[in-house]
């Protein structure tokens, strides 16, 4: 177990969230133990859970109620993960289908129910029908997000504010849910509560700019996946859209890159070339700063506490990474 | 909007369920809408859902908690068959893949988590956590049975009683929270929930058990689905180990087949001979019926009203039930 980033005055307490997931773990069948052995034992970051007790500090931290909620939050985060394993497989049909890719496709959903299942049973161990209603409402925002962006794939119409709707429900809803959670059950001021719901969230909205923006500068080594694959997969992120806004006309090479039947190969790198080469990079990040100024105001509104100075610096740590 | 079966003083407040259900439907995006409509409009016997609101007579019947706890136990029902349909198109993969069946495996797997969400989202509705945990169980253990039964294909060696096991979990689980669900949030007496609990997990259980003998007996016509479609996919149920324990020799053609790599055809032909040839279909009919008698002696627990006759009638059709 080890957890990587150091979140203050809950870094301790996060070996608490860990021990919680572990008992997860610990199932007596052998293959369902390893599946889960490996989606929950990658030693992540726990980005999530860390906000959720950092955000229990503006009320009366009680770890018997932010341990569970935290986990909760976290199972909710990988078996969506899992999930979109599943998608991605059937996505990967339109090029380079594996046979091993399929043969996981069955475990993969069974499994993701199965954390659903533990995280809405963790949930409700909080005993808080507040927290327990803003997580079904969270995980109806994340399938709906998700939902959309399959369906939606190679659409070219997309427009920006479709974006940033849906990566509102795919990602910031659960970086919200988990302030708002972690500040709700422990009986934050609700000024507090509605602060960090709104730092969370824009937290989540750069956070998941950034990651789309990795996509097209990083290289494979560092992202753990083939960069560029958004594109080669039809979805369309922030950084093609602007490439799109900056020149409509149909020579755009991502435009045309939807709209072509056959050439995607060579069709995929002009686009690729297209979005690196302008300033669509760039406006992206610009984009994703200006989440994290929102994220810094909503901040500006609790006390002055070690913890507000951790979810500050979680901030820059969100625009800065290059993983 | 059809309610097929009969169920006496619920039966006109099963439309509210519909109504609830037809609100879920009612999205604006068109292709989830009509993923919706598919799975959700197919105008099933709404079985469950009658089964929650018969319980709650036995409290202070409140349509205010059981309309939403009734839809939620039908969507947790539902999300289940549309992420069955994934595995069961991987498992399709052994055999016959269709390039339409794999195109469907996405949205599929998002449509069920939608489904979940809005099932957690009702229930939640209903204010009570103690409705809420046994909801959150029911999902670990259905997720918990149908993991076991994927992995567990072709798996020659299970028991009769992981088989019950297995199926408590994956079906009668659910019959009995609709059950419990209903006496608990309408806060009828200790024993009466207990009763119904018993009631609706041991009908949940007859249920399953003939429809696995159904696969046996039934048309590909009836059944809406090729016969014998158990045994050709490597699911053992009740009819096929019931077969292997009255000739657990290697020349059992169920053994073969389990066995086989090749000529699965012939085999799979000659294993289902041998199912239908013998005692095994009365046999598994005999425990089936055993369940119904759980069933029955459970409800004599409960104070002799229309609703209770209604569900002592569900028995029977049940157990004769020819699809």
């Amino acid at each position: 177990m080890t957890v990587q980033a150091p979140y203050g005055p809950v870094h301790d307490d996060l070996a608490l969230v860990e021990a919680l997931l572990d008992t997860i773990r610990d199932v007596e069948y052998e293959p369902l133990r390893h599946m889960l052995d490996h989606v929950l034992g990658a030693g992540g970051k726990r980005m999530r859970p860390a906000i959720a007790l950092l955000a229990g500090t503006f009320g009366r931290y009680d770890l018997d109620l932010l341990v569970p909620l935290a986990a909760s939050i976290e199972l909710l985060h990988t078996a969506t993960l899992v999930h979109d394993d599943v998608i991605d497989l059937a996505a990967t049909r339109r090029g380079r289908a594996t046979a091993n890719a399929l043969f996981n496709n069955a475990p993969s959903v069974m499994l993701g129910d199965l954390m659903f299942a533990h995280a809405a049973d963790l949930v409700a161990r909080t005993g808080n029908i507040r927290v327990i209603r803003l997580f079904s409402r969270t995980l109806m925002r994340m399938a709906t997000g998700e939902l959309d962006q399959d369906l939606s794939a190679f659409d070219a119409g997309k427009r920006i504010g479709d974006y940033l709707q849906r990566i509102g429900g795919k990602t910031a809803s659960l970086f919200g849910t988990a302030a708002e959670g972690g500040a709700t059950v422990t009986d934050a001021p609700e000024t507090s509560i509605a602060a960090l719901r709104d730092y969370g969230f824009n937290l989540g909205m750069a956070f998941q700019i950034v990651d789309d923006i990795l996509d097209f500068t990083g290289s494979d080594a560092v992202l753990g996946k083939p960069a560029g694959s958004d594109l080669k997969e039809g979805t369309l992120t922030l950084p093609s859209l602007l490439a799109l806004e900056d020149d409509p006309s149909p020579r755009n090479a991502v435009r045309r890159l939807f709209s072509a039947r056959r050439s995607r190969d060579r069709l995929l790198a002009e686009a690729l070339a297209t979005v690196r080469g302008g300033d669509a990079l760039d406006r992206a990040a610009a984009v994703a700063a200006e989440f994290g100024d929102r994220a810094h105001a909503a901040l500006a509104l609790l006390p002055q506490t070690e913890a507000r100075a951790v979810l500050d610096g979680m901030i820059e740590q969100v625009l800065h990474r290059d993983r």
